[in-house]
């Protein structure tokens, strides 16, 4: 590779040179099998001479159709992190859409969560549970940040996945389509109650201030409303449950 | 604060220098308030002059019974990540047992859960569903990490915390007073059928490995079994949920 090209890769470790590139990376082992097989639009696979030496890396380079790269560590740590890689990594064609086309149930929906781990345990969430769609607004952290890539645990290449200004005309799409919205909160109705059925929509808040109050008021309207997960009496501390937690008690108990 | 005072506590982000010292840091508004609500054993608290002019700082050191150090920013910084600590940080004794005396059920195990984000995470849930006793073996990351301590988000107070070399004695301590073990797994039962109640322990592998044979062994022989959380047919990509997705799913079956 020339030294353009690995500064262009270097780059998409950062929203912008992945915006303006169309691509991402997808780093370390695992995770570049993840998109080997499920097939997903690799480009190119950079790996070192040390790596490639490996039975496990040796035989995913087999299966790849991708142009591989043999390149020195030193250039392999420029573009990626070197402890995630472990010496592989992977260049994919965006998959994030923009949802002008039919966005399917069921549909999760992040409405500001904004921690890209976060992000990823709950695509992983998604397709664990088959769920069609992921939808993120601006404020979301992005799917194809490295961390929420390596978070999702192959789960980016099992879901649809869309990127939006803000979350109101997916939801009023979906509202019109007849599907019930849904957001998690403090209050509402009980998750041990809970059973919106298939063609539904959930919508999970951010980190620190939950819900906003445009999405929380657009539920009202729509045939769903707000869901809660009930905690023990008397847990002082804690006031609330990890976004991706709370996204899992929820999709286990509408889909699994 | 001494020069060797600032450098005991910068010891603190380390296992060796927290286990050397017998306390540990707590760092951040939320978590600094959490700590000083829950009646937490705060030896001391460190803020610098800008933070200390903060409203909400302000109210805090008032309602603590601790020594309140007021330090320079770069001092503060040396004992404890700037970002997280947003210039405010305590110093708690520390918090976790060594399980010889009574474990009180319903109780988490944690066999080898080696991310402190994971811990931390399972901990806060746990606190949320009223488990009594969070349970972890030597390879499982410090309760008080600091990333731990974040992650769980006030929970440590909510909980007996135990750290034992392996799970093996208490598994047997548990299964000797009656209580049901089990351990999540790919396989076995199904956590919609599973109804365990509220004298049992719930056991969560680690993160790559998921339980060792040691545990799984153990869990056949006492009344409990292997859990599974079912996903969706043709998840291909996505070989497991994270493992404090997949203890939430699980402890709101069973304590929700």
């Amino acid at each position: 590779m020339t030294r353009q090209q690995l500064k262009d890769l270097a780059q998409l470790s950062r929203s912008k040179g992945r915006r303006q590139q169309g691509r991402f990376l997808v780093e370390g082992v695992r995770s570049v099998e993840a998109a080997v097989d499920a097939g997903a639009p690799v480009e190119a696979v950079l790996v070192t001479a040390e790596a490639a030496g490996d039975h496990r890396v040796a035989a995913l380079l087999e299966r790849t159709g991708a142009v591989v790269h043999t390149v020195a560590a030193r250039d392999l740590d420029r573009v990626g992190d070197a402890r995630t890689s472990q010496g592989v990594l992977a260049v994919s064609r965006s998959v994030v859409g923009d949802g002008a086309g039919p966005v399917d149930a069921p549909v999760l929906l992040l409405d500001g969560v904004q921690d890209p781990g976060n992000v990823g345990a709950l695509v992983r969430t998604a397709a664990w549970f088959g769920v069609s769609t992921v939808v993120g607004d601006e404020d979301t952290a992005d799917f194809e940040n490295p961390k929420a890539v390596r978070a999702s645990m192959g789960g980016i290449w099992d879901v649809a996945l869309v990127r939006v200004p803000d979350l109101g005309a997916s939801l009023d799409r979906l509202a019109g389509d007849g599907v019930a919205l849904w957001g998690a909160d403090l209050g509402g109705t009980s998750v041990t109650e809970w059973a919106p059925g298939r063609s539904a929509a959930l919508v999970m808040g951010s980190e620190a201030h939950g819900l906003s109050d445009a999405v929380a008021e657009r539920l009202r309207h729509s045939g769903g409303g707000l869901v809660h997960i009930p905690g023990a009496e008397g847990a002082r501390g804690v006031e609330s449950l990890n976004v991706s937690v709370a996204g899992g008690v929820l999709l286990a108990r509408w889909l699994g």
